[in-house]
């Protein structure tokens, strides 16, 4: 099964206008995620859902932008945002158009540089990912891409009650229709799942 | 208290791209209400919620674009997309550039054309409504100006689980935190109330 987990906003965005070096998650994006670091807005229900992140799940696909700042060659001492321990546990698939070896990193986390596209990155990922789950990453374009492609199975919103505003990074650009399968609320925060 | 209440897709649409004379919600608009006139796809918390709609509310803005199709001087023969006797039942304040004479419709509907502006549309509502709300009707462009205006207390969206795609009329447009009140969610329509 292909799928993604994202928080996003009331207007779609995963990240806000502005993302930099500095503030990776753009303007007012990283409150899109404040109910995971401060656990006095977390229910048992939000602590629960949470910890399903990433289960079952045999390898991922990740856009360059999410990855790292900037473009072109690659800086090789830059290893992604997640410090020596990524917080994914399997092998993730980084579409680029610059060629680079494979990170090894502790945890169970590779990262392998894919320059073929996302149908070779798939490949890739269905290789390794055997039996269990793919994750769409992120960020957006990707995963707008693999929504494109008509191959994701299911996918979560967390979504947090606030506008990022114009030029943030939005999911959804095709027409398509989805299923619910689950929603949950919070104070803080809405879960819903979705099934293509 | 101002509100409103909309139906929107999950890209946070109330009408497709290519709003047109035949198709006024635009290409895939209309699956937005499927669930309120398919009595098939309609739970009946669906529809104790959707009787809701309009209950205690006095008077309503709305964009000219919602009145009408098309922009410059009325075609007087024109009373707006309902018929005679519109959904409404209070009177409803119209946003144009262009004079016109009030229309009394059946069922306690009127419009009035206010060529001031928003505020003073909101100064004739509030006058009319009296201790009653005030619903901003829509489109999308009047939401967005009432949401800006910092004026909206409380709104429900009916989130339908499709996407219309870029050039739809979208909700939402400049950084605002909002509060989720109440989620209720349906196989065919999640409801979503909201306050400021």
């Amino acid at each position: 099964m292909i799928r993604f987990t994202v928080a996003v906003s009331l207007d779609n965005c995963i990240a806000g206008p502005g993302q930099s070096p500095d503030e990776p998650l753009g303007r007012g994006g990283e409150e899109l995620h404040d109910w995971r670091f401060d656990k006095s807005l977390q229910t048992p229900e939000d602590a629960a859902i949470e910890a399903e992140h990433g289960q079952g799940v045999g390898a991922g696909i990740m856009g360059r932008n999410m990855f790292a700042s900037g473009r072109g060659e690659w800086d090789l001492d830059w290893k992604g945002w997640w410090g020596p321990n990524p917080p994914y546990g399997f092998p993730v698939f980084v579409l680029t158009h610059y060629p680079r070896e494979s990170l090894e990193m502790e945890g169970g986390t590779s990262f392998h540089f894919v320059t073929e596209g996302f149908d070779a990155a798939l490949a890739r990922a269905r290789e390794a990912a055997g039996d269990a789950d793919i994750q769409i990453v992120g960020g957006a374009s990707t995963i707008n891409q693999a929504l494109a492609a008509g191959v994701v199975d299911r996918f979560r919103l967390h979504q947090k009650p606030i506008v990022l505003g114009e030029g943030g990074a939005r999911l959804f650009v095709e027409p398509a229709r989805y299923k619910v399968e689950r929603v949950v609320a919070s104070p803080h925060v809405t879960h819903m799942d979705f099934s293509a």
